[in-house]
């Protein structure tokens, strides 16, 4: 049994598909930086993903990816509206405000980790004079940190709250993946057609070894972006590497059905918990991660037998991520291991 | 055979010792974030390679190590003096200024790419006011951008200049194991011993897909640098995957063997093409690479041909770069074009 | 009458004794950079002031001093913790997070704008991983922004409670001059030899034209702080306009009787407002500013008369700000007007 | 005598028609940060000054004003080109860096201290790869370091390049007024109407105590560039006192006429030095600053004789600088005492 599937869906290794492209692109020497087949044929199938002309750069990690789009769409003396449980805010180690060279991120609360337009015209409006960051970025995750995922017209609302407030719209996509299989929307209708203009497109939770993409729906924006990935150490010299595992989780759907079944483990984790007398669901279950408040000494039961997870919110919120690798079985043996110790 | 052989040795693939402990840490869940085996064992075998406890970290490309380790031994109103063909100078996108938000680079001239003592205490006395920012560190490029190898008195000579001056002491080994092939001394003699304070360690081009390694020496300059790691988008959440090809190539000296072979490669390549009428080489070829001056025909005629290779410093300067992955019949067959072509 | 006396103590001229000494500065031609000796006497009155040897430096503005000493003091993947109502977090539009690269601004809450060691204590505590700004500095406001003061005690406290804790201590004394005058304390016992490592001293709010001054009471973090004053833009060329009034304001106590007299225009209009019918104070009054709940048509009443005052949390709260020019015509003028209002 | 007369024209004091309206603007309270009369009446006196819609704002120095103007202009991924002996690189400690968050100052060479459009035509052209800074802006001083100043044909030149190659045009007229007072061409004309996009436009050292104006002719480059100001710290709160002088500058064309007097004294300063057997003029005086070559033992003999002079390239260099308040006498005595000293 693996006692550290559900810390996190980084835990997980590399996916079969991703695995085999990458090693089919280990081949003879290669142009590097991105001029190669897989590069292209990468961006071509995320283009062909999102069916549209987009600008797609790949970097290696996801506060690369989100801290170097916020910084495309701002300057230092503006400031961004994200959620106060965002990545970007707690789990990000000031990145996006590093690479912005100071930008302020504007918290806002909301329910279910989510922001709405109401707590974004709040903030926006709290302060109009030169003393304080100009607003001109939102930022929301996609599905949440806490597991929750934005409706198809919660983002559409957004959308157009930033349109009317000249804000810029990104999206951490660093579980893209898991809120497309939850929703079943195109990839297009959540991200560009609700207004997005520009996606942190993740890749390692959907298990890749390594690497994001950053996707520009507004030519505009990803103006000279080359060249903020190149002196922010993010160009790969040997780009192949981080390219053809998009190839390969791409192909047949294979991102997606990945997607779900992290999503299908979660719900049955999630399902028999609730399920449990003293245990309660924090959020809906709507990704791949299961908030439950646990009773303390069950909590303590399950580290003393091995398990590792996070601690939320206080002392029993208790934080299972579920992957493409998690297995019925390691959802079985948690579930009963919470049983027992009840 | 490879016409892009001897583009650059980024363009090489991943050698079989990294490839197969990259696939061997593919295994169920493991730790992220650098709280695994394969990274402690990769630390681990750098510190045996070194023969000291050093501080070791994995970024993602050479831009980032480089750039880190300097701005961690600088303030944004220091300057940092390095020679005016130096790769962070020359090839990354201002990152050294970027990451330490300022700091300006004092260009030096100096023979074979290499600064020496001399160049470094003119630009130390240069300015001595504060109209001018203060020189705070001094970084070498073993083995250089031009294919030569400092030689061990060479760096222990700056080694103890910047002790003297108050200089702290980068070396950006994006070749190191290159030199060390060279030089044939031990990395400790090559690095802390003669007075480097961090070097930054080069994986990709020794035959990894991705990842450099941040070694510092001096423990107090390394205070923090996980946190400067994380913020500046260069903590891998699957660290194993950066970690795990490290220890491959440091078991039974294959980094070395590897890099050894690229050297011959490139001496062989040499010796051929400076027999011949016409072409002189530019530089003394001590590395794995090798620069030379061809008739323009030439040089047109190996383009016609798909040769890909780099022009340098004027119209008929080339540069062939072997990796661990050239072959005998890769460079005679370059020779055979370049004699075709005379 | 003047009907702008409360908008702000930066409304306020220039302070007779300041003016003297600025304009005896302007004599004939006289080095510039500060190596002249108005400069050297300002910074000698400030040694003597503070009875110690310290570094005194002299910027153009409190955004300038507040940002370069506290970046003085972090890196950019620190953070500061601070007082969610202070200046630098309110009222300089992220010029510490720019100033610094990026550090991140802890938020904490605190009866009366001040910070305690509890609530430092507990925002230090809250993250200690990598994925989170490492707290580095305190900033305190004295006197704050709600014109309340911190008793020396408080502040030793909190000294004590930063040394423990390995964290350098700021105080934004932008009105420090107004909390020493209510204090009744030497400058000594309230700076360094209760713990602060460095002061920003006002001097524009206490009656000069421009400028405030850095003061480190610790050598070692002042280490090439004029190398950053000059690369941030904040080396006056014609230094001693900047220095000759402080030796004016310094003389025969003039900044601590001109502080005094606004403290007391303030405690007049305080008692004065808190005795009407349906106004009540929000703060106690310390310093030189009165923050009261006024009726809402009391407050629109002296908008409509040309009262120029701030808003403040909320539609109620009013602050009015007295300063050395404050006369007590002002303060029973806006009196009788808040009556009539009534 | 004046002995520092010459050291540099910031360390003249305040000139007559500069504090005579610094005085005037010591009334009772204003409105702060810019919102008062002074401020209204500065703004306009220099849009009527250069026929033009300008956006203007005050900002505290020369290095504030050159770096706050370039950082509007480009990304910290970009490069500026300047000539090699220009303030921003040689005298502002890394400030255009530090405030553009790491943008690269490509150095020219060009005869006189000036830039021309082959020199920046070849630096733009050297690089248009993504591993090296994207040109963006062209910044030249008017008149230059080395007391030359471009004639409107060469200003027009830049400007006509600069459109051409997609390039933004920025002056450092830290001594405009001496360019101007040298041309006799309009404000106008040798500015926006020759393509130039941005002004830093000098007070100090044309005799204002503090400030210095930047000055948009193109709105859209304005953009926000008072949120800019305020989180560098360079938004004076007493605003006024920064303006009025530009007000009491700006009459009667006083600006013009101190400038001229003091070109004409450095002319009368280089006529008879360049007479002088064993002297010679460095550079042709065109503005308010001589450089000669000077015998090494007359340099001696006038440092022996208390003289405060920059050297200048090399030993025998020698800069002098006149301001609006040398005197005949100063120039007198100092070419008698390099007479003596012959």
């Amino acid at each position: 049994m693996q006692k550290t599937a559900f810390a996190s869906d980084n835990t997980s290794g590399i996916c079969p598909e991703a695995l085999e492209s990458f090693i089919a692109a280990n081949t003879s020497n290669v142009a590097s930086y991105g001029n190669d087949e897989w590069t292209r044929r990468a961006c071509d199938a995320i283009r062909d993903l999102f069916q549209t002309d987009c600008d797609v750069f790949f970097v290696f990690n996801g506060t690369a990816a989100n801290s170097l789009a916020l910084a495309s769409l701002v300057q230092s003396y503006h400031s961004i509206v994200c959620h106060k449980l965002s990545h970007v805010e707690t789990d990000e180690c000031g990145g996006p405000e590093f690479f912005s060279n100071g930008t302020k991120l504007l918290l806002a609360e909301g329910e279910d980790g989510k922001l709405d337009v109401d707590g974004i015209a709040r903030l926006v409006a709290a302060r109009t004079d030169i003393h304080y960051p100009k607003p001109r970025a939102v930022t929301i995750t996609q599905s949440t940190e806490v597991g929750t995922v934005y409706a198809l017209e919660e983002v559409k609302a957004i959308g157009a709250a930033c349109r009317e407030m000249g804000l810029a719209f990104h999206m951490d996509g660093a579980r893209f993946a898991n809120a497309v299989a939850h929703l079943g929307v195109s990839p297009a209708e959540l991200t560009w057609k609700a207004g997005v203009d520009v996606l942190s497109f993740g890749g390692t939770k959907m298990g890749m070894p390594v690497g994001e993409a950053v996707v520009f729906f507004n030519h505009q924006l990803a103006q000279d972006f080359a060249y903020r990935c190149k002196q922010a150490g993010q160009l790969a010299s040997k780009m192949r590497f981080l390219a053809a595992p998009w190839v390969g989780m791409l192909q047949n759907n294979a991102w997606l059905t990945r997607a779900g079944h992290a999503n299908a483990m979660a719900t049955r984790l999630s399902d028999a918990l609730a399920a449990l007398p003293g245990v309660s669901l924090m959020f809906p279950t709507q990704a791949n991660a299961v908030f439950v408040n646990l009773p303390a000494h069950v909590a303590q039961a399950l580290k003393d037998k091995g398990w590792a997870f996070y601690s939320f919110i206080g002392a029993g919120g208790a934080r299972f991520v579920c992957s493409w690798s998690t297995t019925l079985e390691d959802v079985d043996a948690l579930v009963a291991d919470v049983k027992s110790g009840l």
